[in-house]
């Protein structure tokens, strides 16, 4: 059997019989540089997505769970449905990113790794879309309804988010904890996890509860980007790229603090862009109707509203913001147009946007900026 | 000033200034053993207690947390709060193990490093409680109304159940990643973790939705046994031993099976004591009226009817069990009664005991066998 097709069957369709177990596979193919043909994006993208049964198989053959089938089948059913269903742009940032760091001379082994890591992400994901659509008692998620509005599951959906995130760490102990990157790797999820729930609690203190007023002496547009920091951007653009800085072998802590200040408001950019869809998006290509205004959510707009309004303004906007009336509604929208809103939001992206550019050309010389020129490109005009 | 004054001041209320944080006081009592008076069970039981005000500082005063002062001042609440009210009988059985293993001749930074992990499993437990009790939707956690139910919180709660545990990680990675034992340390409470929620998920998967009959075709001896080792043995027993035995050095993987095989069936006995109260405990003492009749729950009882039952007393109990009206619960007290439940589970107890007691004679030598002796009398006779 030639090289190429062993590959070919290893990476198409989940394979039976312990030779050619995960492991093996990795360890076969150790040391050789992935070969050109294959670094094609959608090749590689290809070959990413058909990581994710293995993985699934690697955590569910574990003996302990032999015992109750049920169980095993259920975690395995949990795992394929969460976690495949995105776009998966976070996971694959992690090989993107390893690609640039390895200036497209990466080894099986590292694309395999980067693969793995990849995959943790997006299990990360989807631990905090099991949580959020259930705290938020949202109805949709990627067009299907959401995990908790499934098979009668409601609360007893939670369980299945930790299973998840537990999977996550499980799968990385199984693969790496004996590498030297092991702790450095573990201590940056945990900590993303920290940030991201504690950009949850400020999201949770700056949101009010039903029938009450929105909190509006917490509407700065500093709280408002801290919370866009810690609940988003840690997660979605700083983890991946840190991620796979650690998996080769970056120690150095001015090269992460370097990359941290460009994918940080990189991250709070691709929220403010939620923000500015909830908006003024076209409901027939996001799926979804705006209600923002409505919950009385601390958004960029709100924030900027309330700090850059004169006082009247700012009554007036205090007045109405929060209402579930259409009307008042109405009125916030207008008044959001009375205060050229789009414009401002255009011109914030557009500063934003150069200021980052500019940071890039002077990441240090071991970091490509093209890094994050493929992470802009995934954000440029998102519409949903 | 004597170092006992200096130790009083330490252990005794918050401490101002950075010439007297944690790490620093720690550090400096290093290498010397504890004074045999400080180790009577009392004052370690009332250091242990006060530690816990000084671990909330550490994990709040980081500099991240500064900039917004409700989300740090949150945080506090919620793990004193939460960590706090219990027994403290898991934590601290984390100290009375590395007293046992070291025969009493701790130093202090020994005796400081059990107190914190002892602390990140009673912060462990208190993620759990958060957790299970809003998806049972229970009333009341300690005689007191549970954390969702308090300040309006509803599923928010959820968000502060993920910010304890963690904040547990936190914890160990600030005293610990810097030790050989780190990584053993957090692969124990990860693999932990991922058991308990599969047990949470047998238990999910074994307990009917509302209105629906209860799956009695689940309810084996074996099937009760499993989902009480996950569930409740692996994190309540085999937990703090098995913790203590990382921070003592302990590597043989023989040594930890030895510990396992007493102390998860010392679990699965909790467990089960917690059923056998359900059924026969004192309101007046438990502060609550046992539900697991009508639930439909596979508690030991009602796996025992069904596996030890004649044919025709299982059809029988299959029409009342699990019913809400009072005249069938009273007609399942009484199947339970006319098959001796009382005596049957006296026996059992009995049997369990006596074999834990022998495996303890067979117990490695560096594993005194007092470490389980003062787990099973804070289970004797329990009453709630």
């Amino acid at each position: 059997m030639t090289r190429v097709t062993v590959l070919r069957q290893l990476l198409g369709k989940p394979l039976v019989g312990p030779a050619l177990s995960n492991s093996v596979f990795i360890q076969a193919r150790n040391g050789h540089n992935v070969a050109q043909s294959r670094l094609k994006r959608q090749n590689l993208q290809e070959e990413f997505r058909n990581v994710f049964p293995r993985i699934v198989e690697e955590l569910t053959e574990d003996k302990e769970y032999k015992h109750i089938p049920f169980a095993m089948n259920w975690q395995k059913e949990v795992l394929e449905i969460n976690c495949t269903r995105g776009k998966l742009n976070r996971g694959f940032t992690v090989v993107d990113t390893s690609i640039s760091l390895k200036n497209g001379k990466l080894t099986e082994e590292e694309l395999q790794n980067a693969y793995i890591i990849g995959w943790g992400i997006e299990m990360m994901q989807s631990y905090y879309l099991i949580m959020d659509d259930y705290m938020d008692q949202s109805k949709t998620r990627r067009g299907l309804p959401c995990w908790y509005l499934t098979k009668n599951l409601g609360p007893k959906a939670l369980n299945d988010g930790f299973l998840v995130l537990s999977s996550m760490f499980e799968l990385f102990h199984k693969r790496f904890s004996g590498r030297e990157f092991y702790r450095d790797l573990i201590h940056l999820f945990r900590n993303v996890d920290t940030t991201t729930i504690t950009g949850e609690c400020l999201d949770i203190f700056m949101t009010p509860n039903k029938d009450e007023k929105p909190k509006f002496h917490l509407f700065t547009v500093e709280n408002n980007s801290k919370m866009f920091h810690y609940k988003t951007a840690y997660y979605t653009t700083y983890l991946p790229v840190a991620a796979s800085m650690i998996l080769n072998g970056f120690k150095d802590k001015s090269a992460f603090d370097a990359v941290r200040d460009i994918a940080i408001p990189l991250g709070i950019y691709f929220q403010e862009q939620d923000d500015f869809i909830d908006l003024y998006g076209d409901p027939n290509i996001t799926g979804k109707i705006g209600t923002d205004i409505q919950e009385g959510k601390c958004t960029w707009f709100a924030a900027q509203a309330l700090t850059h309004g004169t006082n009247e303004q700012k009554k007036y906007f205090q007045e109405y913001y929060g209402s579930q009336r259409d009307e008042d509604i109405r009125k916030i929208r207008q008044f959001y147009d009375e205060m050229d809103m789009k414009k401002r939001f255009e011109i914030h992206v557009e500063q934003t946007l150069s200021k980052i550019k500019s940071d890039m050309e002077n990441l240090p010389e071991n970091i490509p900026s093209d890094i994050f020129s493929k992470i802009m490109k995934a954000l440029e005009k998102r519409e949903k």
